[in-house]
């Protein structure tokens, strides 16, 4: 449980030496709790919201800890709703724990993660979605994650929902109603069967439609995943570490799906990317033979986006087409399944002979490319892009404000769909009409569930347990 | 060359994720430039100094960036003695990032290394020794260094040294002011040989104490270095770990000062205490023996104290001895050279054999410690400290403000004392009084250099690349 009377405080800038660190103070008590700790021209108890004072931090004892900018923001008008205090000190994490110390001699206490954020959502400062899209943005790691976080940010998801919620919440309304004159929903007047169906229809079409961007919105979030396939010695791995080595904002390893792979993500033209297996291709390059055609298969069947090397100056293509024929199979893979033919070692072969290469690989998108002399690297970062971005179709160009992003919002919306749907079989089923509103009702709060009108202190904890301390 | 009439930016808070990240802008052009990107209720540029602005950033396209906290700091009442604005947006590089481009898209720069603070030392905010005290502030990772870089920053060293310059600069006018009337320094009047050679000997006297608390204001500022030496299994290497393992607020490991050592610096008590030879320890028990008591005295004579492991549960401890001895040898060590000896594995030996033990090392400090148990060990971390802080006696009573922490100092004061000399000699040789003036400003501009009133392009960039970026 939140104590929503307590002060909080906690380092709000990142852990690390820098010009200047924050600390932020939250509650009742933070205004007098700073100025207790604060020497500076005036008590800041007597200055204006808004307003910055310089001065030094003193202890108990007087003694002198750092000369800081202290910033008012009187409630409401605060990141969390609260009177709220920023101590702006240098930035070394020894004097800002300095500071902190002095103020749990106060009567304030460490901030849980997410506090602040929690406060502000309490306060009706943001709603759920809203909060857990600073989680996003603050994450976020490509151009494309962070608008999608942005447009969440801006109210632009919650705003869908809540569109849903208002033709539930006018069915109910009515519904109800109708229900102080007649027990029976068939007998309802002013509200016919066929307008009823029609607005749950109309509710669950738009419900379905949200559902459907979740993969998109995922991919944007997370990435879509990227496997480089190919026979031995056809440079996959030189090229791996190309599409790695590249100087990109950045890059970070995270643990693969799989025990031993291993994933990392970069982001291509603002898309992330989740390159796969790229501990064992660094190891050795002939994957696809080590671990077998059925392996490479299942890999590629979890991949979003397959990169399939083939060497140009061999001969005989026979064995890259029969891998590329077993990898494109449809029975497993998903539909939609993209795979870019990168034609390398591009160094070794006369510009004739690559029209001939062309030709073989028609039917795929194909980049030529030399890893050796790194040509082609921005043309296939192109189409790794298109075909990324293209891997859900459409869902790139649609408002990113309808995407969704989060697992929670996807279960609360799949959710609502089936209590709309068991209300559809209730209603057929000729069952009184109080069932069928509190099927409504059901689904209406599982919508709720996505702002945070309906939830529980447990959905809360699960939210707020992932952000930072001083977030 | 710095460009003063250049507007300059950078992050100021460390790089990573967090709750706030803070982006300076600092010059003429700051608050136009911060509020072509801005919008908020009202134009920056009609708002007040030390006021807060909340708003949102936007791109030239009108792209929503980031909500963000605007605080003006209106010229000269600001951390430069500029036009400084702060921007606080989401803790996410990635926006930082985009922020700092559409400044740089305006006529803004990126900040090099350190040059906010050299134009609040360039516009007199403070002097360059206090601007050297903000790198050791954000720097240390120490209670001790913290409060020397403190003391240096509140000026306390800054006025020592003008102490000293006010000295020699009453000599210096003085012997002009003869100078007009004789050209012979011994037909000086009014300023009798004597005065004069009181006042040098005053001024060089107070520049020698300064110059004999630089090691011990490196010790403060870089920790005393501490060798753990012993017979093989005696435990050093329990012990090393466990020093190292105590959770304190920060370890960091350093490039040790021979190519074959690693130093950690570990904070007990508040000192830093470099402990040596780490990598060589952890690796191997038998360190004494393998490289030899020679290397082991070398070794013994770079350190400031020494920590010497018996095994409590060995009968002859003779071997111990000439170890210790050896190590003890004057003739190798700087006075003052501290030795703890740690009788270890007292869980081996009944409690009546370890009076036994005690007296055997007598005239050592002695403390009783079973690694294996983890006994002792806060016993061992007071006698550290206590030998540590007594390593340069008295230096850690002395005011800290008259510390030399910083080797330029040093070099300064000690030319200062080099010019004093030499103008002694030449007032023995009975040289023209224009020389004796000459040596006399020559030593006050080495002590002008210490605060930056004599200074040239060259000393400013070697101080200030020292920075981080944003300060």
């Amino acid at each position: 449980m939140i104590h929503l009377e307590d002060t909080i405080t906690a380092m709000a800038t990142p852990n690390g030496v820098g010009a200047i660190s924050i600390i932020r103070i939250s509650g009742n008590k933070a205004i007098d709790v700073a100025d207790s700790i604060f020497k500076g021209k005036m008590h800041i108890t007597d200055a204006n919201t808004h307003t910055v004072h310089y001065g030094k931090v003193v202890d108990a004892q007087n003694n002198f800890i750092d000369d800081v900018l202290l910033t008012i923001f009187k409630a409401p008008n605060s990141y969390t709703g609260e009177d709220v205090i920023e101590v702006s000190c240098h930035g070394n994490p020894l004097i800002g724990q300095k500071i902190i110390d002095l103020l749990l001699e106060k009567d304030v206490r460490i901030a849980e993660p997410g506090e602040f954020t929690k406060r502000a959502f309490l306060n009706g400062k943001l709603d759920l979605a809203q909060a857990e899209a600073i989680i996003d943005l603050i994450r976020s790691k490509t151009e494309a994650s962070f608008l999608s976080a942005r447009s969440m940010l801006e109210g632009r998801f919650s705003k869908k929902a809540n569109e849903i919620k208002e033709i539930l919440t006018g069915l109910l309304m009515r519904l109800e109603a109708e229900l102080d004159f007649s027990e029976d929903f068939s007998e309802a007047e002013g509200l016919s069967k066929e307008k009823f169906s029609e607005g749950i229809e109309k509710a669950g079409d738009a419900v379905k439609k949200l559902i459907s961007t979740y993969d998109g919105g995922r991919v944007l979030k997370e990435g879509v995943k990227v496997i480089i396939l190919g026979r031995p010695n056809a440079g996959k791995s030189s090229l791996l570490n190309i599409l790695l080595k590249e100087e990109r904002a950045i890059v970070t390893p995270v643990p693969g799906t799989t025990r031993d792979t291993i994933e990392e993500v970069v982001s291509i033209k603002g898309i992330p990317v989740r390159l796969m297996d790229t501990a064992g291709l660094r190891d050795t390059e002939d994957v696809v033979e080590s671990i077998g055609v059925d392996r490479a298969r299942k890999r590629a069947a979890e991949a979003g986006l397959i990169i399939f090397v083939a060497d140009c100056s061999q001969r005989d293509f026979s064995e890259d087409l029969r891998m590329l024929n077993s990898i494109n199979d449809r029975s497993v893979n998903k539909p939609g399944k993209k795979i870019i033919v990168v034609a390398n070692k591009t160094d070794l072969v006369k510009n004739g002979n690559l029209e001939e290469i062309g030709k073989i690989f028609s039917g795929y998108p194909l980049v030529f490319v030399s890893a050796l002399k790194e040509e082609g690297i921005p043309a296939l970062e192109e189409k790794i892009h298109e075909e990324a971005t293209g891997y859900y179709s459409g869902f790139f160009e649609a408002d990113q404000g309808e995407l969704v992003t989060s697992e929670r919002h996807r279960d609360a919306l799949v959710r609502a769909l089936e209590g709309m749907d068991r209300l559809k079989s209730t209603a057929e089923q000729g069952m009184p009409a109080e069932f069928i509103a509190a099927d409504l009702r059901w689904s209406l709060n599982r919508l709720g569930e996505i702002t945070g009108e309906v939830t529980t202190e447990d959905i809360l904890e699960r939210i707020f347990s992932e952000f930072c301390i001083g977030k």
